[in-house]
């Protein structure tokens, strides 16, 4: 009966327009597979557009992790997680999503988030990296794939998935 | 779009049978009045006969919300968040919820987590307690009600709700 | 090399003056044993004054786990751990002491942790606790024990620690 | 009263031979400038052999920062903080660090403290760093700074703390 949940990460305040696109792009797509949505849960930036996209879907489930209880919520998260760990919520993100996207250019959030996806052995996949940030990361696990396009993510979760 | 979250503590290996059958049925109640429903997400006792109540209700919601990725969730949880934070997870679990059920008897889990409900400032139905129970923690905080029925548990958060 | 590590709880805004009083004697008495006080490290109530007392000691040590960086510690406190995880901290304050004194009344946070400490198995001594607090908590674990001063608290933990 | 905390982050069963020989240098001239030493606390790697330099010299303070009651401690840690908080404690360690050095080329584990460090704002210094790491982490912050040796790192800690 277990869903199956991915985990969206990006910058909030530091997001650029194409990581927004980007992000609500994803979540549309992620919801139209029948996958829950996981993310941080504010109403910034890629957290906000990627949940955005997947309330276009209906049926759809977003799931929002929440630093704490003064945070302001994305309005299109519908099950809110109130952790007040503040960033160590990013290992609760990491730990409860089946594989993780990192959405855009991303700041030292995401940067946390994927170092403790790879500490955790789950799957990760890039999208639209820079190059420092992949051959960074790729150093560190195998198991961080690159994705340039939110159709190419989709097609390696089901991979992942399958 | 957010959903009303109510979570419901109690008793895992150590609860009675009487416990399981009220949690059984507050499950589904629950469920009926279209809230979602939280918990630490466990297959035995409380955590188990919660979500099987609820998941006899279509198109109920269930998080569980876990104390690290070994432990074996409640095949009755739709979502599992995984927070690999032990017992504090309990923290998180009130913080989530806009109302707690502590249901039946309870051990030191469901203790600590009526407290730090109360800490949280959340109201909290105490659901067939003993008296030693009642008395403690009514003396701690205002906003502790008791019930001796699933129904009068349901009647006191449709209070709140409205 | 590892150092014995008494956690004293207790109420913090709320705390009596015998409260206080009480805790500045324990905090003495701890340091002089020679054994390092670990408490919520704020700087109101038993936490103030648990730190005072055995800063009066040369040589002490004192540790204070913090709920998040914006507290104001206790001028008291040698090491702050800043945990950023509120209330949450209270199973690292437990976890990390290998007996816990909770001092005085206390409230629904000294209580959260009387009951992880339960649920950890660690000793606890309830020093100063009145009748309701007593009987509840010695009803969910045999390793609660009584105490009416500092110095039979003391007498406890020397035999816990032996 | 309050002491000035350095925390040592690196590999574990990862750390290279030189890792660990800047490590036992890097935990001497720590505790010979009278600071306190914060670390994982884990008895492998970089994480022992910081704490093993630093209880060369008498009268210093060593402290670890433990992710469950399982893991074995070093034997030079003197006080073991209990977090139950997995990979998330990392964020423990950056906060109550007054100054974070990542010594050598770590892993997972000490990119998400040197990304948690950046998020919380604190000072870095990447000793002995290779040049994808550093240009990684200098992208992301400017408050990530360059040593190559125990001594440089210590020339820049004081600097922080005048």
């Amino acid at each position: 009966m277990r869903r199956f949940i991915v985990g969206v990460m990006g910058a909030g305040e530091g997001a650029t327009e194409s990581d927004r696109q980007l992000a609500f792009q994803l979540g549309e797509a992620i919801a139209r597979a029948g996958w829950v949505l996981l993310s941080g849960g504010r109403d910034v930036g890629v957290m906000q557009e990627v949940n955005r996209g997947a309330k276009q879907v209906a049926g759809s489930l977003t799931i929002g992790i929440l630093p704490d209880a003064e945070t302001t919520a994305s309005e299109f998260v519908d099950v809110q997680i109130v952790t007040d760990m503040g960033n160590a919520r990013n290992n609760v993100n990491v730990l409860s999503s089946d594989v993780i996207v990192a959405c855009g250019k991303g700041g030292a959030g995401t940067a946390s988030e994927i170092a403790l996806a790879i500490k955790a052995g789950k799957p990760i996949i890039l999208l639209a990296a820079d190059a420092v940030t992949a051959s960074y990361f790729q150093q560190l696990s195998r198991r961080v794939e690159m994705a340039t396009t939110p159709e190419e993510a989709i097609k390696i979760i089901r991979a992942i998935q399958n």
